[in-house]
């Protein structure tokens, strides 16, 4: 049946159906990963049905993101299910609630649909969302459905900051990394671009690593735990891997009036990547965006402490330095300036 | 200069400058018009430029909502400039935190743009926003752009309730008309349908009315202060008219478990209607849409003092009857039901 058939009214009927009726054990495969459920009933006061949502807060500090996903543009149906596009458009909007150290609450969703799109990928779309939301303990609490000649997906997502006693910040900043601090990562990198590489290119790829780098590109897992792990442990800037490591590391330098080295050598590759794409390995890792990893900025201390609380490996990479204009130096094994200043994904320009 | 030609993170960078640098002397002259700015600097801990936009709470319960406008679905450049459309994308997410009696707060800011739309016209939509923004004390935050076909403009807004000494809730929900209540009403009716009516048909029409049926359309004005005082006098139910009255009324009588009688001849049709469309008056005020006036349920003494606070006209239409089926029946001025059963738009339906 198609979205034109059923009408506006009762497709949000659906949704909200699908919504209410959501269960773990419908949890897509993924979504028991390591990580875990964040166990927590949201306060909604108000959900899908009436003018706005409501809510009661947990935390005098509330944060707010929004990032959209557009056919063609950010998803294509030749690589992915709706059901991985629904995971993505709400992780990726997680992952800027954890790079702030906050805890993520409440979801609008915004769906751009063509007529003739199936009812049943729409609810697929939402399962999707809700294998995610479901796992971080968001409430999707209202949306908008619109007509459009292309399928785009729009999230926008509340969360709080967690108060800490003795605290000296609520939020972990872009503007907050200092000269001398370690420069760390979550996770992997390049990994997704990677993904990306082999969905695009239809390369033939060991198997065990293919499915890897696909899951990494189209179903990236926010860090929200290491968010907030981050800050509990002191630290106080962070940000999330979306444009690329270099691009990204950049905003952060010029936001805190600081420089970094990063070296090479320590940049953390998955050995699918390593393998798949060895001559590349590097500049997937520099430059490849959508890794969705936290980046983060801390005295050796405090990304000493932050390591060993949380599961997922952290790699320190190099240093925040004396350096007002944000320069952004990329060192070889032997300590050598490699003149390599990449910039990230930037949607309109005509260059690319 | 075209938006392919800066880039996205010039075009942010425009857009946050935009933004700082908007003030009350750029409102557009509409801007000025009866209702007046709410006079407060919203907490804005993080704006623009970071993961998230973040802010400290005045209220423990937080409104959100989100509303989009697709181009040649919700609007047209032939009917509207890029200023117009940025003022319509607001005003509606406002309207929709009026009628829940909130105070809007946060807004962020989706834009989906092909590469060929100019600057200048970016530029422009954001003043239009501001505009409404400015007037109604909101804080533009965040948000997002992405490359798309048509332009889409999807406007995520916060808010929150204002706790009320004594008062028996905090928000007015759609489910709370009771049997014997009024049926009340801002404003004019069918105004903004009629507008579209104008604006499509390019139909020939005596000035004055032609420009203000056009502005209706074109730049609802949310009736945030009347929603606060509403809930202030001791209203517990409204929505905003924004699928047309039947069609909406429906839905606040399917909330609350009763039905509604409306009179025909109590509905107040503006003259500039009544004039331009004769014929069609009534229709356009039963079940055009986008008016976005508000719809509340009260008792007697509570619309008066309603009346008696606000500067917009109030209208009595009918009343709350016991139906549990939530039926909405039309009564002539001889106080028969005349059988007009018509919904709003839908944005998917084949059948219009």
């Amino acid at each position: 049946m198609k979205v034109a058939d059923v009408g506006e009214f009762r497709l949000i009927e659906l949704v909200a159906q699908t919504i209410r009726e959501f269960n773990p054990a419908d949890l897509s495969a993924h979504a028991g990963a390591p990580g875990g459920a964040v166990p927590f009933l949201p306060a909604v006061l108000v959900g899908i049905g009436d003018d706005t949502a409501a809510w009661q807060v947990e935390s005098p500090v509330q944060l707010a993101t929004t990032d959209t996903l557009v056919q063609d543009v950010h998803f294509s149906l030749a690589f992915a299910t709706w059901r991985e596009i629904g995971w993505k458009s709400l992780a990726v909007n997680l992952s800027d609630i954890a790079a702030m150290g906050g805890l993520p609450r409440y979801a609008l969703v915004t769906l751009g649909l063509p007529g003739d799109l199936e009812v049943d990928d729409v609810v697929d779309l939402y399962r999707g969302m809700l294998d995610v939301a479901w796992r971080f303990g968001v409430a999707v609490v209202g949306g908008d459905m619109v007509r459009a000649r292309e399928v785009f997906l729009t999230v926008a997502l509340t969360g709080e900051a967690v108060p800490l006693p003795g605290s000296r910040t609520d939020l972990l900043l872009r503007s907050g990394a200092k000269p001398g601090d370690q420069l760390a990562i979550t996770g992997f990198l390049g990994s997704s671009a990677a993904g990306l590489k082999v969905l695009s290119t239809g390369r033939r790829i060991e198997a065990e690593g293919a499915a890897g780098l696909r899951e990494a590109h189209l179903r990236p897992v926010p860090r929200v735990r290491e968010g907030l792990v981050v800050r509990r442990e002191g630290g106080l800037s962070a940000m999330d891997i979306s444009d690329g490591l270099l691009a990204d590391l950049a905003k952060m330098c010029a936001a805190s009036g600081a420089g970094a080295n990063i070296a090479v050598d320590r940049l953390p590759i998955h050995p699918f990547v390593a393998a798949c794409f060895p001559a590349e390995a590097e500049t997937l890792a520099l430059s490849g965006g959508e890794d969705y990893e936290l980046l983060f900025a801390a005295p050796a201390d405090v990304v000493a402490r932050v390591r060993a609380a949380v599961e997922v490996p952290v790699s320190v990479i190099g240093e925040v330095t004396e350096d007002k204009t944000g320069g952004v130096r990329v060192l070889d094994r032997h300590g050598q300036v490699v003149q390599q200043r990449q910039h990230g994904w930037d949607h309109f320009r005509r260059e690319r």
